[in-house]
């Protein structure tokens, strides 16, 4: 299999030939998985994420001891368009804070003992705005694409991928729309606090981006290219390289899944290697979970980005693989067993 | 304030002089959450979360570093009654899974940096069975109401209780129907694995005990004495003394929270150091948790005890506090506020 690419038909390719989970592992996991020291399916949806994630180590009994955040940023030439709440030099500011150690994803990372790699993708030069031209022409495309596929070490055990980017609800919802139609009312929220009046005027620039780009939406990879922007291009390449590598992944909130449902979206089963972390408040985003499957792990109504609430929801990955690959059986512990 | 008991009536009194929170402390905390880096209400219910933990630690800027995890451990003269799927001797068993590191909640402990102390409560001598008798006489009862208590460490700043005794879904259910009236069948559940017929049975010995203890049901504690267990009252007298020492607490599942509600109903307010971590699998959780006004933090569909839930949305409340404590604000980071 290629794990190298210089265009996106090259990048296609790899999506349509993407490695599947490990089956004899899932298979000695839920073996493991039943003869645990509690009762059957006591621990819940914790038990249902260990098979998951040993099946995508391919390994029965896992151990996660190498998480990996990586964040991207960008900035989005339809933020003059005036649709958040937030300037554009915040996108580089809110890069500073991560590098100072000040944002909530810097906590985050230090709480769950993850490392954190934030990538500032070409801040200076803004995606041209949708409603104008291509977010991206294919060179730019390809370079974000390979900005996510390259920040992948191979060697951490899960991957969290997030985003800051002043103006990329827009872009996510650009995107969402493209894919899966309704229009900009269906998938434009609040973001980071419109009013109703910026929302309407966000969903009629999304209008405006989607009749400019038409003749892309019928193709989820131009959709992302067209509508999108550098982070989100990158999430999407971050995703795959995780897939191609045996890694797997926690989708953030609304941005980050608008990116990969792209991929879902090309390549159906893409994203089986990813959960989704959290319910975000932001409004669209139960939507498009539904769109490609998912069920959240957490649902506590943040919306901030940068990877937070995946983060947050590592905890939980952790917590399950941990009582996975370290309880005792009914045999090790003399523990009798039920007549359940 | 009496920090010590020697009968049930003295207990009461503690219960009805609980210390308040620090109104300042939350105050400052509010404002803090105001000024970081993130827009406005972005963190959701962590920043709900933190203020909370703020205003009862009586601290602005809190940490969490020593959290505790403390198992009550019971035998029910009930279980006699054929109400579980597993046999009595499984309690003394988990106990010793406990020591010996098997458990979930082990893993759950160490997943989370916390201590973890098991107290099994005369697991030789189950309580009486509550059709024929109240399952404690007041000096077991003050007994195990000590217990707790005294098995708090007040240099901890964060409690989490949790239990294990075959059949204690039982005790738990003639406790919440004990409180909130609608008999065994609205609080009946399958426990560890019951078919319909064994809930059924399960309810109808509910209704025995409340009828042979029908002058206790105006009393909470006294309902906790007849229709509970040792391990219920323990976790009654470690929620309280959480209160008195200024140890915010997290709930377990159904058995927890009927103990828990048992203050509840005692003394209105009793429980505004705690939160509920998680809604348990079993049916009537989510009912009584309405009863006592607590939203859980997580909904992963576990039913296992021993604070195994609360253990796992201990790392939902570290990742809060980690935020609202570590995070910059606007100023220190040099980043602009939006115009939300």
């Amino acid at each position: 299999m290629s794990t190298e690419f210089s265009s996106s038909s090259a990048f296609r390719a790899i999506l349509n030939d993407l490695p599947q989970a490990d089956e004899t592992a899932r298979a000695g996991a839920e073996d493991r998985n039943g003869q645990l020291t509690k009762p059957p399916g006591a621990l819940g949806r914790l038990e249902d994420l260990a098979l998951w994630y040993a099946a995508w180590r391919g390994d029965a009994r896992p151990v996660l001891e190498a998480p990996s955040i990586l964040i991207f940023a960008g900035n989005h030439g339809v933020a003059a368009q005036g649709v958040s709440a937030f300037p554009a030099e915040v996108t580089a500011q809110m890069v500073g804070n991560f590098a100072a150690g000040g944002a909530a994803i810097n906590q985050l990372a230090k709480a769950q003992g993850a490392s954190l790699n934030v990538h500032a993708l070409d801040l200076d030069t803004p995606t041209e705005d949708f409603t104008q031209a291509p977010a991206m022409a294919e060179d730019a495309f390809v370079a974000a694409l390979k900005a996510g596929w390259d920040a992948v070490d191979p060697a951490s055990d899960l991957v969290i991928v997030g985003e800051m980017g002043i103006a990329n609800t827009t872009a996510a919802a650009a995107v969402a729309a493209g894919l899966y139609g309704g229009g900009g009312a269906a998938w434009a929220g609040r973001g980071t606090g419109l009013d109703d009046a910026g929302v309407a005027h966000k969903a009629a620039v999304i209008d405006a981006g989607l009749a400019r780009h038409a003749e892309a939406l019928g193709d989820p990879l131009d959709v992302l290219r067209c509508l999108g922007g550098r982070e989100l291009a990158a999430m999407a390449g971050t995703i795959t390289r995780a897939r191609v590598e045996g890694v797997p992944v926690i989708l953030d909130g609304f941005i980050c899944t608008a990116a990969a449902s792209t991929l879902e979206a090309a390549s159906p089963g893409a994203l089986d290697h990813c959960v989704a972390g959290h319910l975000s408040e932001e409004g669209a985003h139960a939507a498009l979970l539904e769109r490609i499957g998912k069920e959240p792990i957490l649902s506590l109504g943040l919306r901030l980005g940068e990877g937070s609430g995946a983060a947050v929801a590592l905890s939980i990955l952790q917590s399950a693989v941990a009582c996975h690959s370290g309880m005792a059986t009914f045999a090790e512990a003399a523990v009798s067993a039920g007549q359940g």
